[in-house]
């Protein structure tokens, strides 16, 4: 059964979602990781350009600490490292892409009068 | 048709869109408007407690600015200011609910083993 929420606890609930997510680092190592994909961390590191050692490791640690990605490690030498969603964080594809679906509805809705004509509009006939 | 994405493109998109509306005052303001309803710049001062006038009417214009909220004056003394969310405001609804949503499987989903016992289920014989 779904919550209920007021504008209040909804808005509170929402940041909490966001903060989950927010960085462009987090995002692309999820984008990475959709569709059941498995990633070792050198892999990342590869397909990552631009992230630290130390920020990547402080990112996915983050996530497994959320329970977004699940971790792990294979007891051989050089020990061998894997990341993947867990079955939660792999449910939060459909509603990232939902969001990105929104992004892309903005030019066809968006009028442009609505974005600074303001007080044009107030004296345009109705 | 919706755009292709790679995991680079689609953490730009996704991090643009949660700019787009991060913070607590921004969703707090989309909760009280979602569902249609109108606000007049007054109401929301009752109905957000701990938001300061400045903020709040930083906060409206930035969403107006994006295109999210649209802002009606009424030429009266004193002036009427009506805040309603744009069709594409609107449509933000769905994609929030369905983060929220998301955040509520949370518990039924997310096995606590995953959440930092990670060394612990190496050793567990699978």
């Amino acid at each position: 059964m779904r919550k209920v929420y007021t504008p209040a606890t909804a808005a509170v609930g929402g940041e909490e979602v966001l903060r989950l997510i927010e960085g462009r680092w987090k995002l692309i190592i999820l984008f990475h990781l959709f569709g059941g994909r498995v990633q070792r961390y050198s892999e990342f590191v590869k397909l990552i350009p631009g992230i630290s050692q130390k920020m990547l490791a402080q990112q996915l640690r983050q996530l497994e600490a959320d329970g977004i990605v699940a971790r792990k490690v294979y007891p051989q030498v050089p020990p061998k490292v894997e990341y993947r969603l867990t079955e939660w964080g792999q449910s939060l594809c459909p509603a990232l892409d939902a969001l990105l679906a929104w992004a892309e509805q903005r030019d066809s809705l968006v009028n442009p009068a609505q974005q600074g004509a303001a007080a044009d509009a107030a004296e345009r006939p109705r």
